[in-house]
């Protein structure tokens, strides 16, 4: 892991640029840390420059709390290097919305379960460097989407402790199995009205989930509008679990 | 409204039982209140001494986040006159539990529409009284079962301006019609796992509220299991709307 810039925002925070290997990431830090920090994971759905103010925002309220935030750009996402077989199931997915004719399970394996395969082991070997930081001590939590990277983490790796989840579509049929292995507690922001989203399918993944500790909650407000109280809700979560 | 008797509990709130014609209740109000507190009305199924722990658990809840709290026991409920209609129902919704087959929905309105009926004329007469004490100013929550009672107070009383709902079974089909009436801020609770509860239902229900304002948070736990955590929220909806 290599910090590239480093810059102190007015709140305090220390944000830092990094790349691990060919992955840009970036790091966000407590201002007044006495303590190594507990850790949040941020998932968003590709594209760190264009995500940066909502990322930004949401890593300022984890500082705020005292959580040190990291976020990595996704396989294929940003400068990233696309994959032609990615590329190819993303045209697939945009020609059968604007057809109006369901989109194929078939679609949404191949467009999601390679990106899978790809972000989890980055994300793991991103958690590797970020613990050996002396100003980051563990636990660890993962927030965001995607909630299919988001559910093999949680399987996969133990040093996850808690995952707040946006409920998004286009979940692979894999990833209703693996929910049934999922024993972390967990959070679920479910956006009620969000006309994009397969509120059903939402509902069946919940369901799913092998933890004891599960709570859904769902809003109103369409698909960007959660709103303020709820995070705040997903802030207590983590303080719940990982303080 | 006539107080019956008066006892000030260990956190300073004062407990007084009253009665308004035959209707017995009971007002919980801050120990150290400087100005007219808001008011929750607290609904539960019925049987004010049975449940009494419970709701002076939540009334003391109430109080030390500034909120007088009130309830009053059903129609039929405890001590007061049972409906032979009533009893009529509860025994066929009893029988029908018994041999496994669905419940008719017929039976369910005619177990708690009548209920309706008579009970919401009594809590509106019971907010009468209440609000013309000099120690409650309003404004008015409702927070508890049964959900119908909640939703027909939701719609015709407008001196209630938020709602927090317990999602039961039982709802008559007209609840789910009066549901789109209905456009203050909700806050609904549903037991995930609660294996007497219809989640069906209880989802149904909450797209059918017409309020721009909802939220939906389901828990796991079971029956009576909502967790500290989520009554944490529920008064967290409250405080937001109605101070």
């Amino acid at each position: 892991m290599r910090f590239t810039s480093e810059q102190r925002l007015d709140d305090g925070v220390l944000e830092r640029e990094f790349t691990l290997g060919e992955i840009p990431g970036i790091l966000w830090t407590p201002g007044s840390a006495s303590a190594p920090a507990p850790l949040i994971l941020l998932g968003h759905p590709g594209g760190l420059h264009k995500m940066y103010p909502r990322l930004a925002a949401r890593a300022r309220h984890c500082a705020a709390e005292g959580f040190a935030a990291a976020t990595i750009e996704l396989p294929g996402g940003g400068d990233r290097p696309r994959s032609a077989a990615a590329e190819q199931a993303r045209a697939d997915l945009h020609r059968a919305l604007e057809t109006g004719v369901p989109v194929d399970d078939e679609i949404v394996d191949r467009l999601v379960l390679p990106l899978v395969e790809k972000a989890v082991p980055e994300w793991r070997a991103t958690l590797d460097a970020l613990l050996s930081l002396p100003e980051i001590g563990g636990p660890v939590g993962y927030a965001g989407g995607v909630i299919a990277i988001g559910v093999r983490l949680a399987v996969v790796e133990p040093r996850i402790s808690a995952a707040g989840l946006f409920a998004g579509s286009y979940v692979p049929r894999a990833t209703f199995e693996e929910a049934r292995e999922v024993t972390i507690p967990l959070h679920v922001l479910l956006q009620w009205d969000d006309e994009g989203n397969d509120r059903q399918a939402a509902l069946d993944l919940f369901d799913a989930f092998g933890s004891k500790e599960k709570t859904l909650q769902a809003n109103m407000g369409g698909h960007t509008g959660v709103p303020q109280f709820a995070g705040e809700d997903a802030h207590r979560f983590f303080t719940r679990h990982l303080k």
